[in-house]
């Protein structure tokens, strides 16, 4: 029987916790949970792994500030580099999994750029906080807007819709030739087409999102997002506290337009997974880093169904 | 017919030049020379593409070393780190080329890693400088052996053999489904063996040398090293300059054992020739980065020739 592919959509938790400082042994040591799992799964179906790269960005950013010494690098190449570094450390636990339980797989990473539109209405509005912290004062003498947000004045950078992933095709004849494909980390190097050619952009992808259009492109049976909380949750922080087990498409741009899940982290994780859905994917499923393969056999986290 | 697989090793010239201070967009400007013609070959021939990444890994060590407010990372991720971000900018180059050509080509830069030896004499004897400079003054607070280089102290990491690059299979399959292969960027990321998994190591290994193992592990017909001469110079830097534009690999073994070719620059390039040519390979070719494709044709560069 033709195997399922699963496409996975690691949150930042599952390098880094909360409360971590986020050392290279910290990272290596929290994707065991996650990494065992898919090496596990990687038996029943094809796997596209897909990741954030928050904090290694916000870091790599940190170190640009710190240091005059050397030419400041844009957006879209930090990006390069987290994807060549998160990469390398998921395809490295996966290797020792893979050892352990006696399997034989090829999976590679695949740098990965994806197209966004130049008249994305997110380029007039620079919205999504990255890296380093400033006081008022200092935000007022770096070279790119800031916003003040819970943590202080930090900058904002423009996060634009993905239209197309480029390596789709690539992807597409990797899984067909059995490879487990790591790509799209940290949303995907965000690019414009611009005439025969494509330049980079200062912007940042959200990765859940890229990651629906990835399955959508590639076709994917199951899209799993993973991350820090059970699921979707209705009254998050509350006492009154509901994991919803299961949603429709249309219960779920509801609750989205009623503000029940905020832009900046369950928000575009439903919205990901309702469009999965609509695009004819078969299950989309928000559940826990710790809780994949349950959610895989349908024992954890917000299961999306279709209405019809 | 059959299309021959074609390695070509770039040089860090084909990303920054002698004098530049290596800004992204000089990068992206240095990059069109080779890739254009990279990309002219490719309808002829199979092609895997190599780098280094000296500058950009020391610029990216440079960095840690200015600011503390971030985990330090060890050098095999800065190694990562600097395969996404040259990938990308070959890949992005690539594909300008392959559409102003009117091209179809699929192609993909791998994360590569490869093993060490341990107990490699290497380990013994870290003799590769990487990194800022210091004063001696400073060399004797920092956490690792330095050593006094022309242009002051700086770090010295170990450089070991190339074992095998784990990636083999998995490079070998793309280039028989017709991708092309960006890999082992600077060298690849060196690991070793530790019981059932591997682990990363504080090393750099040479570029050259691990394109020479690639090479040969997966069956290359024609080794390109294209760096900022025109090949092998007898006496260079003198008056005598002689490019020699053929060699035996015994000539080769012997003007390496008679010193004239630096470890540090020619050296390793001669060596990673005459292995290809002892492990089987047709042709090896060292060549300047403007001159890749008349050196693919006959007529560039320095040819090393089998003796029968």
């Amino acid at each position: 029987m033709k195997k399922e592919t699963l496409l996975i959509a690691l949150g930042g938790n599952a390098l880094i916790r909360k409360g971590q400082e986020g050392t290279v042994e910290e990272q290596f040591e929290n994707l065991k949970l996650p990494i065992r799992q898919i090496a596990r799964l990687s038996e029943k179906y094809k796997i596209i792994i897909t990741h954030g790269n928050g904090p290694q960005v916000g870091n790599l950013l940190l170190q640009q500030e710190c240091c005059n010494a050397v030419p400041k690098l844009p957006l879209e190449i930090l990006v390069a580099q987290t994807q060549g570094q998160i990469g390398y450390m998921i395809e490295s636990t996966l290797d020792s999994e893979f050892m352990e339980l006696g399997i034989t797989q090829y999976f590679i990473t695949l740098i990965t750029y994806v197209v966004v539109d130049e008249h994305d209405p997110g380029f007039r509005n620079p919205s999504k906080p990255i890296g380093p912290v400033y006081t008022e004062e200092e935000s007022k003498t770096v070279p790119y807007p800031t916003r003040k947000t819970a943590k202080g004045f930090r900058r904002v950078v423009v996060s634009p819709e993905p239209v197309t992933v480029i390596e789709k095709n690539e992807i597409r004849k990797l899984i067909d030739s059995d490879f487990l494909v790591i790509c799209c980390g940290g949303g995907g190097i965000p690019v414009i087409r611009e005439g025969r050619s494509f330049h980079g952009v200062d912007a940042v992808i959200d990765k859940d999102l890229v990651s629906a259009k990835l399955a959508e492109e590639v076709g994917v049976d199951i899209f799993i997002i993973a991350t820090d909380v059970p699921g979707a949750i209705l009254g998050y922080g509350t006492s009154e506290e509901k994991l919803l087990r299961s949603l429709t498409v249309d219960e779920a741009a509801l609750y989205l337009k009623q503000g029940h899940f905020p832009p900046g982290s369950m928000g575009p994780k439903i919205e990901a997974a309702r469009r999965f859905i609509l695009n004819c994917g078969k299950r989309a499923v928000i559940t826990s880093v710790d809780a994949i393969e349950d959610a895989v056999s349908g024992n954890a986290g917000t299961e999306f169904v279709r209405q019809c």
